[in-house]
């Protein structure tokens, strides 16, 4: 479809592509969007939602361009909206300006707004184009998309291992196997996600936290820290685990425990995986998870198909056969191995990142 | 050194590596050689050698040259040589000609030459300078130079595994982990190789041939089929094996047998890795090996330290724990992990290739 689009029209739409990405790690739940105003050739507005209670990105962008806005063509990434929330829909206010043309990169599959945004846009006469950038802007929600349409999260399993697939010791050894690089990137993933989950054992064996501590160019406070959701079917969270220092931020699957609810930890009782996707995306609106987790849950998500996209961080080095496997799925036969779509390759100091989307049918 | 040159000069010793790369699969045991005569701001003579026996590169350009190669400069990939082999010394030839500049990419580590095509240039007067894209000569000859500069062959280590480092299904089910494209990658490595080197196992397996099959846009009677070498510490190789079928390209590292001494195949006393590689560098010039074998074999030459290149092939796949591990080694701590530097990582198909420089320093 984008060819339908003229280059100038593509300049815009990434711009308003850039906008939205300066608050990817702190709208969340809100969709990331932002938007460009545009008359006689020059931007007169330009906005982005910077975080949920805040005004949406039309907003913004329509406040800067006051009344020139009349007349003038605007630039959305995500379908404007029509409900009334805690602001009043968007769709409306474009109207209001007196803006003649709307371009628009992703429909809303939010059932709340499908399609009635541009209803009310064309409704008013103004002409509306979907499609713009569509690949492109997809990757700003590609949880929220995904959760509105089929109500589930974006998944999205997180391992790192070395040549020859390993990923410690037999010992349980495993520092320095990815560099200073490949730990900062990590950072990212979580801090755009909802929440990030893991195992008893990686919390019994690491002590560790989960949380975002270091962005570059980002100040901690502007970030939304993602919950941590610790797997414990035992209940053998100890309550000196640091990931229990945040307890609000720190939600458990396991037998109930009244000490863990009395420190405000939120618990869900232990059900299938997909189960607990479907809720923590719907009741808690969860859309980006990263499961940061040893080789066994892992494996548990690979082979019930719940991964969207691997992240396979590799360093240059072979750890020999006695050390530990970074899958332990046990495939007898070629037919049943987990095949991928390599999304890109990226060079993260001496390691690499593979980008991997699973093929989830059988071959 | 290369920011002495002008950017003339490189593109015109480019234009003799690319000569010289005509020939990369029919030379061995001889190197590559290309060479460009200028004068004037014109290419007056190109030429490159193309097999043992034929004429050297500066033979052809000086020929196409004729006279007016008197007081004109030119570019040769490797030092000319100054020695009376199958052919007179190059040296002399620029020289008789009345070259009055030679640019030379690498200088020639063999003894029998070792600055004295240099020495020859500039006793007559001739103003020689070396070192012009001197990295980029040479990928040409790898291995000629490595065998002149230490007596060892370069040796290539070629590894097909999953992303989870496996290469095989327990059951030994292994065809399609890798594409048509990774796999006909590898004929190049062979047909630059002067041994394919392979154990017993991998023949008694896959009744393999280990010769170039297909190389595209190259005719296979213009290519030096590399020696297949088997290691066969207890000559247990069926007379009936495929590797056979050609005997004179067979050689075997075996308890001596005479059956195949009668098919006319070359045996070799059982003995270290090293020394194998050192006899069939200095006795029979093979420069460049490619180790193509099952784990047990590559982690000898892994682990024993004489790997110069891994060649890994990776295909965007899990086998699972109990598929075969590709590196056999037992190492228990970090301080043992084999790491490597990476040259270059190229997509081919769906499948990816690392190469990788092992790092022979202990951690």
């Amino acid at each position: 479809m984008s060819n339908l689009f003229s280059e100038q029209d593509q300049i815009y739409m990434r711009q308003a592509i850039a906008l939205a990405q300066k608050a990817i790690y702190s709208t969340k739940p809100n969709p990331n969007v932002g938007c460009v105003i545009v008359k006689n050739g020059e931007v007169i507005g330009q906005g982005f939602h910077p975080k949920a209670g805040q005004p949406h990105a039309e907003v913004f962008a329509l406040r800067e361009a006051g009344s020139h806005a009349n007349g003038a063509t605007a630039y959305v990434t995500l379908e404007p909206c029509a409900h009334y929330g805690r602001t009043p829909p968007c769709a409306e206010a474009l109207v209001k300006a007196g803006v003649k043309q709307v371009f628009i990169a992703n429909t809303d599959p939010n059932p709340l707004v499908a399609g009635k945004g541009i209803s009310i846009l064309e409704a008013a006469g103004i002409q509306v184009q979907t499609g713009l950038c569509e690949y492109e802007a997809r990757v700003l929600n590609e949880g929220f998309l995904k959760k509105m349409a089929t109500g589930l999260p974006y998944v999205r399993l997180k391992v790192a291992s070395s040549l020859d697939g390993r990923t410690a010791m037999a010992s349980g050894e495993s520092k320095w196997i990815t560099g200073q690089e490949a730990r900062q990137d990590v950072q990212h993933w979580r801090a755009i996600s909802g929440a990030v989950i893991t195992g008893i054992e990686t919390v019994l064996a690491d002590d560790c936290q989960l949380n975002v501590r270091q962005l570059s160019n980002v100040e901690l406070d502007a970030i939304v820290q993602p919950k941590r959701i610790v797997l414990d079917r035992q209940g053998r969270l100890p309550l000196t685990a640091k990931i229990l220092e945040n307890p609000q931020n720190t939600w458990v699957m396991a037998p109930y425990r009244q000490e863990l609810a009395d420190l405000g930890v939120l618990q869900f009782k232990v059900q299938p995986l997909q189960s607990l996707l479907k809720i923590i995306a719907q009741k808690y609106s969860i859309h980006d998870v990263l499961v940061e987790t040893g080789a066994t849950l892992s494996t548990s998500f690979l082979t019930e198909q719940l991964v969207d996209e691997m992240i396979h961080y590799v360093a240059p080095t072979l750890l020999g056969q006695s050390a530990r496997a970074m899958f332990q799925a046990d495939f007898s036969s070629l037919s049943q191995q987990q095949r991928f779509t390599v999304k890109d390759i990226t060079q993260l100091g001496d390691d690499f990142r593979f980008r991997l989307i699973p093929v989830q049918e059988s071959l």
